[in-house]
């Protein structure tokens, strides 16, 4: 409570203490009508009852929120980008979806409708899971905005999460099956990176290839460089649809790089790797909803995987905050 | 950003969510009025500068103020006490000092400022460590409100922290002397509880005899029994002054209790043996400030010395509630 | 594979190697007459959507059946109680029930089915969880084969668990009020040991004023003694009903003995003062079921609660041992 | 204990779940006729009297047995290697060899007993340690098998392996030399990757150049690229002998891939250099033997070495699928 | 490097920093003179070959002595007993014995040796292990020097130690049945306090009756209360011998005190239970050799056993102290 | 106490036993003649006072100097060097300086002190900090050796550590700044490799190249590879100043790799990319002065960061052994 103009209420001056922990300390919104106004809005969905192993992530939107360590200065200034979303976009923090536990139609039903209030402004949600199942209310959203036509799905994932939605299957598994059967995303939309392990079997890769579904493996990140499978993927998203959505799931990651998160598969990609990844797609499309999934704390010693994603989502910010000036990625050289 | 009066802005429903994370979902104050009209102001001290061994005590407040597995309804009702302060109390949260890392004399002058303006309106700064050198800022606001004859010292510890301040002792281990020999304390005032292991020595002990200090050792704890000693305290601070200063080191708990913390000592009290000491002393004394200090959660696996700490300042807070309303403590019975 | 005979087929000699881990290293059951035949069933319960602060005891029948360091040598002999649960008792491992992520219902009727079976044949079950919500399935098997004025339940646990079921309450927060609600139980034939902290609040105490039901917080245990406490309830059960449902939520215990379960509260019972309550109790009632839930792993450093919690189910046994033998519990005296 | 046909007997449906923690799921040997009738059996080896420095991978088995997120389905597909060895291979799993703690002589009898009735059936041994010294038991199989001209050896490791076993030496880090001394193994027929670090030193090396040993350190890797220089041990190994065992010590991967294992080396391979690394080496020689070894569970937060140990396995296995059907590894494409 | 006369050489000031971390930073020994000049000569005993279960006590021994927050004053003053061990005794350390990983007997030999060393010139040999099986060594060091009538055991412990060594029994379980079957320990000359759990069984405990063993299980322990049992214990072995050669095993301590060991135990002692008895025990009988042993690093979190351990080191010298000086104990009082 | 020669008083044969832990097992100094005498000297600097986020980086040298698992032989052969500095150099080790908790100027001026003493000899100092706030001192100490035309500086870090000093800045942000505002480095003279995140702000960059100051951001590392960036780095350092010093902030690293650091930044380094890079300055460029800053203990679970420490010290040194015998760098081939 010190008198400075700097942090008139809410107590210390630096993120990592006091007691207001938006994202990067941006506002809390206070009406619908901040929402509105603003260019992307901060949605926490704090649940994992759709998590087939490890639970957990119901804490990842408090973990990725505090996993800074820098002071509220009101700025974040990207040296990779040039660029500081936190001043060219105005971004607020609706705080978390009002959850409760065991309840999970529940919360999909309060996310599907906080983001459709924030695409319906053309505000882009930016979700902080929270499991994967949280795609069926996002994709859900998309549908009722822009309709199947209307966007593309670039998915960062280890899992394919097209399970087939009435076989017993967890639904954060499930998503994308579901929202194709639905109607309400076409399969050939969808472009994928960073599949790996021993699901999906080969009866869902056929079922996914008869969707015109993309995608590539890690083996084939490895062989042909994350650089250029990344501008595959953005080329296709392009041709696609007018509008795109991001989904970010963190155990994309090699486990060294995010042991906090609730199904880790050994042979993922490097943070560099991935936070390239993101601001390229979010500078070079449309991207109208973006969210990061599937951060466990309870696996997380020293909070490395909520700081990834932490810097996964500023990344992405960066990438929209170049789109909408209109100005080059620039990084800051000597 | 539900429309449910419960949670009208701040995000979600329950207080391990969302990114407002006052003590116990107390409103944070948004003006020195605020203060003056509460009856307790929750304040954070964020630093750790003056620690001597394992620091990461700067992470305490908020450690502390997120250790509950409770919803914010708005109460805390105690089934030991048979009473609610968060209903019979205005208690407010204050956020944390502004500090700034390794300028450790700002910090205490701040915490200085706002526990005396929170003193100088009979509103009960509890104060949320941070290391004990805030002690230092403590003594010197009390001294400005009371002056030494106005009030008693009821402290918790494995240490006397009574180390000779000019001698390159770590401030942590000082407060005490240094307050008595500036003549803001009178060592015959003081009581200290848990004193254990090899620190102070016979020569520092001597000079607490000299200055009329009284104290009960582990030894004597288990020799006599807590609730004797801890009624013993509250004679000796009764008769001594009006107001009395209670102040909390978790290193009086055993390591098995409170891992989380600077400099543990084995052999020391159980949670629930403090938890009902703490209860008395602010039940049955004007307790006029009150701070819980040293909790450190890099050494505090699953956070249960942080949980620890959160249940001594709810269980002072009781105790105020029924001295403040003059009822009897009276657990739920069948 | 050794062909030695100690352990013909499932690999080595010691429990905490090779692949088998039933509890104890007991027999899995292979068809529902094993069940029918033997004294007690040992059933996993790995599921937590009934959580509503850390999820993780979805993975606590793993981690309770393999907390030991004792060799498969067919024996576990109480030097406590003088007796050896496996030699005097038929005891089988049914495995765990087959849970699907996320579907909750479907979990506590597999549960409900597992354990009426096990009911239905004099057969105790004995149910490592999962959270506290398995309570539902179990009043409601218990109810079908005792009815209401059939089974008393002893209950040790922080939290009261008589949360209104159709409130936005977490189903691990509810079992005992839903069960009285749809008459399963009659509310004075419960006994609690151990309430503590905030919740529930007078109302729902109120409430359970008006079941009738028993308790004792753990500010009562602290003056007369967990053996009296025990004592009265042991003596309130023999007089309701000649059945007994004992139901163990290891948060009882304080956190220093129970980091790893997921709504910790400070200042609870010691490990030691639990396992002789728990062997009192099944070896003076006619136990039918019994279960110890709230295990959490994620957060259960070195295992120390999970061990815990295999002492808990195995004092349960040695009580029952001592009760089905008609002898006198004895220790090992020089 | 469900009816259903996918989980008749064992529990639950969810491999980490349930009693019964084989291999991915395979069938446990009932006598020695199953292991002759597979190709492949999976071998438990839990002892780490042989570790220089951090002990604990005597739990190595159990935790990478149990370091799988996966349905028991009865399939583990590759969706790299367009192949799934649970359908095309017979693999079976032994459990643990019958150890006694401290009695190290007697587990490398028995390690060798096993994996030598293994070998005489043509089947593969895939033993998971525990400790190195384990090769010294799986070196002298192989050469009774075999003969020293009859087979080669792949070795990933941080460290040759080649201490004097008469100096004092701790077990785990002679066994080549020991094997070429004895003249259980040709030294020219090891292609050693992954060395670096600080051990052996010149002489060591200068004993290995004599021997005609092959190597590369990660000097030459980081160089090379780690294709090409597996792709020189292939055609090494292919050329030396008919037959060839593959030995993959974990701490080959940086701490930050591989934490719990008991000599980590900075400076190492990333998991998914080594995964590919190992499928080829499977699928392009007649691997008789294959071990994975030095996963140490103490240190392994969240399981991430366990997991890369078990993928390390699958990978292996893969690679073996590939050669024994004659297809060609063949990614799933879109 | 200061000129400073405190610390000339070594480092730093600060125990827990520089480079030298002997016990309580007493000299290290130059020469077998040092050693036979002293009162007691800390040695470590960094093995664990000998554990059943979790492996790790091979680092207890530097675990233990960095476990300390306190200056190099060249002092420990005890407020407890009113004496300082270190400026009473003339205390040292020989750093550790010269293990070879693996090789259990030389350890134990080397052991012996030290042991012997010392008490051949009535120094007592406080040894810091290590797994107990130690204690084979310490046993034949203290038959050699005084013969098996001369000295008594009083054994704090969870388990007997009583396995048959030629039964496959890891040999830290077997010591005190192996002494006494060579003949170099009277049975009868033993006390044990703190037993509990599944091991021994009956046929131990009756061979344990039949050599005059006396025992004090935790159940007698809660029932008479740890002061009677201790006086009881060493009203015994001053009866019994003129010599005590005193063990403790960290194990003797609860799990929530003590998670760093090897075959932790629920229901044990409280440490400030454990420190005073074995203050009683070095102050009032003629304690020839002292060991702790089982303090396993890997497992502990936050250093809290490592903690205990050094504590009851230390509450064992003050005992010493107080005996060989004459004085009473006597804690230090306001 | 062996009397044996290899290890003749202080303890067991391997560094990671007993009680002298010297860097690599060199002799510690005993007085300023061993220091002069010497080619490089290590210092350990226990401080975090300077820290803006996590503390604990005071525990830095003794955890650095303790992360090995190789025998005090007496040498440390580097395979990649060819080359062996224990053997090729006389290096010593000073121990630590002798801090007091919470003055950092003390801490800074005994610092300055030191690394003064040393460079005056031409001895390198070779500092393990402790937090970065340590240039500070070693600024000062090259300033007033060699003057601010006299050396150049390398610097791998996240972060530009220009801070500005009286802006409340803490002290491990600011000291090039302090450095160039003061005159004791020039700021062309300064290259920086692995900035990344969002600090410096683009003011700062700015101020930066009005400086001249040098540095390759992240993702220039990536576009160019390592390699090309780190030899523009020494080809700038060679035409800048006859004498260079090379400070490594761990953080440069990517968490993965450094979990166990005060601002970790996702995105970085992998160790391999740094070990290559540290020995090509040192064997290309006369470093005078080197340090290892900001390992933080408290988060670095299984030690990982501290032994990434360990081995860019020795890296280190295998590059000024080179250069100061005139050899070629040569790694050990078959």
């Amino acid at each position: 409570m010190s008198d400075a103009p700097r942090d008139p209420v809410h107590g210390s001056y630096h993120a990592f203490y006091g007691v207001v922990r938006t994202f990067c300390g941006v506002p809390l919104v206070s009406s619908r009508a901040d929402v509105a106004a603003a260019d992307a809005v901060v949605i926490g969905a704090p649940f994992d009852e759709g998590v087939s192993y490890r639970p957990g992530t119901r804490f990842g939107p408090q973990a990725v929120r505090t996993a800074e360590d820098i002071n509220v200065t009101g700025d974040r200034p990207s040296m990779h980008a040039g660029i500081d979303p936190l001043k060219e976009l105005n971004i607020v923090d609706w705080g978390d979806i009002d959850v409760v536990a065991s309840d999970l139609p529940r919360s999909h039903a309060l996310l599907a409708e906080a983001a459709g209030a924030a695409l319906a402004t053309d505000t882009v949600p930016v979700v902080i899971g929270g499991d994967h199942s949280l795609s069926h209310a996002m994709l859900q959203a998309m549908h009722e905005q822009f309709g199947a036509d209307g966007y593309s799905v670039i998915h960062f994932d280890t899992h394919a999460d097209t399970g087939v939605p009435e076989d017993g299957e967890p639904p954060h598994g499930t998503p994308f099956r579901a929202a194709i059967e639905r109607g309400h995303l076409k399969g050939s939309n969808i472009f994928q990176i960073g599949l790996r392990g021993t699901w999906p079997g080969p009866e869902l890769f056929q079922w996914m290839r008869e969707q015109g579904m993309q995608w590539a493996t890690m083996d084939e990140v490895m062989d042909r460089g994350i650089t250029d499978v990344v501008r595959e993927a953005i080329h296709h998203a392009r041709a696609a649809a007018p509008k795109t959505y991001l989904t970010v799931d963190i155990d994309v990651l090699d486990p060294a790089y995010a042991p906090g998160t609730g199904t880790p598969e050994p042979g993922g990609l490097t943070t560099r790797e991935l936070l390239r990844s993101v601001r390229s797609v979010t500078s070079e499309l449309d991207v109208a909803a973006f969210d990061l999934v599937e951060v466990s704390p309870p696996y997380d010693h020293a909070a490395i995987t909520a700081m990834a994603g932490h810097r996964v989502l500023l990344e992405g910010l960066n990438g929209m905050a170049l789109r909408r000036t209109g100005r080059d990625s620039r990084h800051e050289k000597p």
